[in-house]
């Protein structure tokens, strides 16, 4: 749907009217579903919406755990705006090889496409702050990363396994996806570290001798 | 669910754990569903996480109509925390006088509970910015409360009525709760008003001099 025809942009000035839009495309990531499912409905995938918010919380409750000091705003920010290309880019499951290949290429263009929607101010600043996520360089952002991955390994492990077990995914696997907790937070690593031990003992990821063809993504 | 069952509570150290079996609780979240409808896919309902997200993204892009300067970090951390108490307490449609008795004391024993899992300092802290938001008095809940009425609106405007709709519920109800967006923001209230207006028009509500009986909640 063109921008223009949504029904109440005729009735606002223009700023307000480019926010709105912009809003309203948004509510899409409700219907962008993920691997992992949900610890308290397992029959139902997460959707982006959900992820986030979840995402959200746990970084502001997790905050204390960051390996240097942080913007907490920025970081939520960060947070909230993260996953938003997927509206257009899909959600691309960390541990299969093939949904990674031209994932930066659609998420520029998604990008283009739906914060190109906000007043050209607007646009700049999550923009901004998508890139800043994408490149995990400051301490906002490598905090943020660390988190994007403790969320699903959290829905995961509560799920006995989840989408790990799903797709068949190995301990080695899993272990050097998560390892990059420890770049925001060596001491939530530390600790979630035994917690990823305990669910490879619960059968929760597949064995590493696995042969290849028991595996979907190896 | 006793916390102390959760399965990773007793291979972290006590401080997380607590932390840990909070951000697990919330999870609950994404199974309350609320009236509204979901504008991309107004089959199914929207649930409290979506919710929280949605008004969180709108809060930071809508943060510039504010009254009053507003600490946007205090307005997000508000934003997340405030609908948690509803996964004890459900959530009350504010056109359904029935659902408000006693919701108060419900939301209490729920924040009690819920808010109670985290360490008490964190409890404290989260258990101040729901109390923030529900007491409407500062700059910041003022704001929020604006956009916690201008979120639903702006999905029942986009699913053609949506819940305003199915429940019957008419302009002038409409229009008296949403008045209170001009609280928080005088200048999105006079663009929006024109908004709900065109919905009137459109009939997205029940008009006033509707019989009683073809009302849900008069």
């Amino acid at each position: 749907m063109e921008p223009s025809s949504l029904p109440a942009s005729r009735l606002l000035p223009e700023r307000l009217a480019r926010q709105m839009n912009f809003l309203i495309e948004i509510d899409k990531v409700k219907t962008i579903l993920r691997q992992n499912r949900i610890i308290s409905d397992p029959e139902r995938r997460e959707n982006d919406a959900e992820h986030m918010y979840h995402f959200a919380m746990m970084a502001m409750v997790l905050a204390e755990y960051a390996n240097e000091p942080i913007d907490l705003l920025r970081v939520l920010k960060m947070i909230l705006v993260h996953d938003i290309v997927e509206i257009d880019a899909g959600d691309a499951f960390i541990y299969d090889p093939q949904a990674l290949v031209g994932k930066r290429d659609r998420e520029e263009r998604a990008a283009d496409r739906i914060f190109g929607l906000l007043p050209d101010d607007q646009e700049c600043e999550v923009r901004e702050l998508w890139e800043e996520f994408e490149a995990e360089e400051t301490p906002e952002a490598r905090f943020a990363a660390s988190i994007d991955r403790l969320q699903p390994l959290m829905c995961n492990y509560h799920t006995a396994g989840g989408a790990w077990r799903e797709h068949g995914i190995t301990r080695s696997k899993v272990f050097e996806r998560n390892s990059k907790i420890a770049r925001g937070s060596t001491e939530l690593w530390t600790h979630i570290s035994r917690v990823l031990e305990d669910a490879a003992t619960q059968g929760y990821m597949a064995p590493d001798k696995a042969q290849a063809g028991s595996e979907s993504f190896s």
